[in-house]
């Protein structure tokens, strides 16, 4: 056991600190400026820092295949995830945002060569995004087997009807690709089996981007969340991901290490949100003196590190166990990142913006955006109540059956 | 010791719910369609619906003076100010939006004939509407003494320097007259003597309105919430209020009131959420049962029904001290139902935001703007912490004091 | 609505107020020494404060009956019941301790003139004690269908065999009457008519007392929490309550009132926690100032008066309803209460030991005995859980069906 | 970095949970029973556990020393610790118990040989008991500034005299030795310099041992939390621990450990508190089914092994910072698992109490017994507030003057 970073990580995350100093927080005004012109189009400044990022080597950290990617295992990649949800673009900056790295991640794993060659090759190489069609309107999604988007085969076709909304990137006009979730067979006895996944290209005629979807008040562009209805689209057959009846296991094995990724980033949201919450508690001056000699304030920052290295250790010791036993043998840890982190980071982030006063709440502070994020994340993927049903079931039954 | 509303209060709310389910109601998604076309002016279905109102005698009903008002008293009006909070925009449509009453309740009370025929007519006539400049952004204003922006007078006028925030209302086209807290003597020894409220029309020129400040994300159209620059504003002397060095004092009168009133919102919205919450409860079916048949969501519908009541009660009460004894008496009440409602109407509506999902953190539903509203008064008229402080200390003096 | 407690309260309450101060808190010493003593007996201190009581006028205030008691509404007793609680006998000193108060109300509607004569009348003498043998160490009995013990019929008398613990009272060697709670028609359909509730005096053969439960390692002398098996326990058949079959009614009859009484006593409680915090505070000197001149004091102040005070308000509403409409009537209400009163005190006098320190948790003050109750009630009468699942059902019920 | 457990801690642990479950866990009501017989002899059967424990080599563990103690570090020793925590008296069976090992550890560090000789020597080897007595009554002694026993020099003797109380273990029987926390400088003017410790043998004319303090009703038997006034007392000047002025010194020294091996036995008593709950849960029908089926009770179990879990982890980077880089620079790390443990043991194990119903808080279960320890630890080495305020202004400090 031991709790030092390895040297490995230490030195790709100081090179990751130097970068976000020098070039990724000096742009974050920009970044915003920018958007203001065109919500759905690459504000020019992130155009820059990608390039920048490639050739630091900052570039596709995420992927464990060191031929394409760094080749870090969860371990070694958390923190950079950390690092990189200081800043909710900055992801992108380095190729890691979501859910582009998921669905990279399925190419790798899954796709066949045709598949990975048009459509891994350039997200590989940051020339196009991608979302993930899973959410549904009119069901509750956390169940994968509610959902009711047919793709049925006619002829060398799969014609998907459905209706989507929630989809992340899908708004973006450099989202070229979506992998959609739906059923090849409703009736299946087996209830994980009726799912596929299938490549959409956006497109495709009867692809219909009805509306942005806003979070709290925010159109999170440029990526933003599409509502969209799939109105008798038709793709070639060898769209289809791995094979029929495989939607549902694809989705699992994308799970375990995009939990980790979003946790990691939220602990970095956190850990930011408190030292801006410091800063703050230093500089304001309240009935006399600093707000940090206030012992309510004190307790807020005390209880926020607290919470936030716990967060941060469970998190790494998940990771470190997707590595070692696989994301199976890891899966009570996952539920328990997936229940605790986005709850911890609303709770850090609303204390800081407390500390804030109306500031906090506003354009000038990243700290209301932030919220909505983390509190977003309490819902992507689950929400909270469904890992606790999950995780408190399997506990009950593993020490049930023990004495002491 | 009676629970029940009176007669004449029972017979106003139910002509209120009434109103509100024949014309307020189907007017929502309307209101926000008309809003995408022209953020800062009147939505047409507002202007029609202020007519009926006016016409079904609903009408000024926080205005205790029962010549231009109702003639209610505080314990009165607060079941109505409840109902109103169910949707956001419908204080305006009875003439009882904030900041406008607390505006009208100060002429009336301090204005002078001359202030009260040019600004006071036409805000209790819904001709008009106004705001109050007082937070600023480079102290912490919920320390009034800390107040930077300065009132001089010259000659026969008063010129007005400073830069305020978060000024609520001010974006509106219709609002024409802003009251502005500043400094008259800032160097009295008497620290509640330094300041003045001077009416302010908005079209004055050095009145310069920056931007809109947004809170998560929204921009909250058609009030706002402007940023502001005073640059050498010059009115007449006769728009101050009051006298020089009664600006505390005059805070101080709206504060009571004003805060009953938001509380009451507050407690309508956060009623309008648990009933969300249990129709979705009732309809949605995950895992193969209506979601009501959890015993988690049953906890939070009851934990939430348990908050509101008791929070309602609160208001309630100190509606009633301040009817019997007034403000002063009534100062611990107040600060209670302001540390109380706020954060119990947070804590209710994102219990209902997680049970709707994704959706109820979008546009379709009104949680997420309803949260972002009670997330703003925890900090508005001074954050949670000082009246807690506030209360704590007041208590403590008291009861250090006692035996058993 | 009227928040002011009428003016029969208010003569009352003072009248109480005067005999605490003058005789009861300078008893509490006196009280816990003479129990060294003998534990199970009356303290001499205490049958002395009863004879004053009696004198005082101040004796069976919870009996709405006027005959018997001091003919008041719940809404007229709550804020006396309060009073009692601030000190844990003291309720007994008025003749108002459970579960004597549900035995009494239970003989007072339901008993035969013969049960009457022989248990109520000396029971409302004060010259005996009571028990009521509901709980069960085998099934969960916060769902009283699952209550084990048998009464069965034979010839003139009933046979009782059972098993039973944390019966409140039945050490006290002053308890000599037991009402049981069993089935005598364990096979009925209707689950809600299998149980009966009858009489046995504690000295007949086969009731064997087998220890003292504790609770948190308090004994809770005099009273006791008994563990007791009932053996073969003959009775005479007229020893029955109203009927074979309304067990489960009788039981639903004394709920009502019995929790409010217990809510009130720990809103008392609360209240007692809260004064002492403000003592301690401003006489306890840290780090070189009063503790009530730290903000996170003040803030713990602050939190519990917010929360006894909505507690208060919640509990009389109930009681209100209750007197109006009936007990079936304030169903939810007085579920709400059992929600949240108990879990309430709990965190008022755990806050209120952590600013004594470690002499908090010790026999020199009250707060971890009263804390110790509080949590004792909170699984009393079916656990908080319980008691959420019920409302939150028919809140979703109630709300699930209408529109805005 | 690496979350598994060195082979040389695997092994170790394994060892001793098989002593555990072959021996201490089938003890704890033998231990319970004897208790009544003598509460402040040493119980049959803890004498007997004691030898087991040594021949089985399970023995000092906790002493870094690898003469006489395992040669654990404290990372090592910590997972041992938290499985002591499981049973209360456990630790004493491996001679690890507080505040013996605290004691042993400052005289192994500073004592004079001498003073090892008669005193260390007998406590390593388990003959003897120690205390250490450092709280008073009357001043608020987590400022340990604060603190008004007297030690004065008078020829070749010092004289004590103070009033102490929650001396634990100074009740016990064997306990022969104090270590004893006073001022031999009062005047100096660096606060720090004041203190010394110095060594009486409870035997000494005028240690006054006046009554067990209790914690809720427990007393905490055999050792006991002692309540002692010294008047008088008269030891030999060669008593002092390593010289006035130093016991502020030593008293720090001992801080770090003892947190942590606190922390780690807290961790112990949650764990076991969760596996009881579950095996509840599982065996316990409540409405028709299992209650470990209910979501609310799922969600219970999910959140305390989200909170254990993080704890534990927490904890062990704190052993692991000692390790490495000092007692110094865990500073922030022993704050947070100070203010985290104790309050997580307390919420998990009052979940436990609450799946148990009434006999949760019985002599029956070790819950209630377990919460009072975790209560205790909130206010052990200073409340939780302390190392808020503490960590509080440390962090404030260190970020407060960053940039991003």
């Amino acid at each position: 056991m031991d709790f030092e970073y390895s040297d490995k990580t230490k030195q790709l995350l100081e090179h990751l600190k130097c970068f976000m100093h020098d070039h990724v927080y000096p742009a974050e005004a920009v970044f915003h400026r920018q958007l203001q012109e065109d919500r759905w189009g690459e504000p020019a400044i992130l155009a820059e820092l990608k390039i920048k990022a490639r050739e630091a080597g900052l570039w596709n950290l995420f992927l464990p295949d060191s031929n394409s990617g760094a080749g870090l295992s969860n371990l070694e990649y958390a923190p950079l995830a950390e690092e990189m949800g200081r800043v909710l673009f900055s992801s992108e900056v380095f190729n890691c945002s979501a859910p582009d790295t998921g669905n990279m991640e399925v190419l790798a794993r899954y796709g066949s060569p045709r598949q990975r060659e048009q459509w891994l090759k350039p997200l590989l190489a940051g020339e196009i995004r991608s979302a993930f069609a899973m959410t549904e309107p009119k069901v509750a999604s956390s169940d994968a087997t509610n959902i009711e988007t047919s793709i049925v085969r006619t002829g060398d076709d799969y014609v998907i009807n459905g209706h989507k909304f929630y989809i992340s990137g899908a708004l973006n006009r450099r989202c070229k690709i979506l992998i959609v979730m739906g059923k090849t067979d409703p009736d299946n006895s087996d209830r994980h089996r009726q799912q596929s996944q299938i490549l959409v290209p956006v497109d495709t005629p009867g692809v219909n981007i009805i509306r942005p979807m806003t979070v709290f008040g925010y159109d999170d562009a440029p990526e933003g969340h599409a509502e969209i209805v799939f109105d008798n689209v038709r793709v070639p057959a060898d769209n289809l991901i791995l094979g029929e009846g495989r939607g549902f296991e694809i989705a699992q094995g994308r799970l375990g290490p995009g939990r980790i990724h979003h946790c990691m980033r939220l602990i970095g949201q956190a850990q930011r949100a408190l030292e801006m919450m410091c800063r703050r508690a230093e500089q304001r001056v309240v009935f006399g003196r600093p707000m940090s000699r206030q012992g309510s304030v004190r307790e807020d920052i005390a209880r926020s590190a607290c919470e936030i290295e716990q967060a941060r250790l469970l998190t790494l010791k998940a990771a470190d166990w997707m590595d070692r036993y696989g994301n199976r043998a890891a899966r009570d840890l996952i539920s328990m990142i997936k229940i605790v982190a986005p709850q911890m980071a609303c709770n850090v982030i609303d204390r800081a913006i407390q500390i804030h006063g109306a500031a906090g709440l506003s354009q000038d502070y990243n700290l209301a955006q932030h919220y909505s994020y983390a509190r977003t994340i309490r819902l992507a993927d689950g929400p909270d109540q469904v890992h606790m049903m999950q995780l408190g079931r399997n506990l009950a039954a593993r020490y049930g059956a023990e004495s002491d």
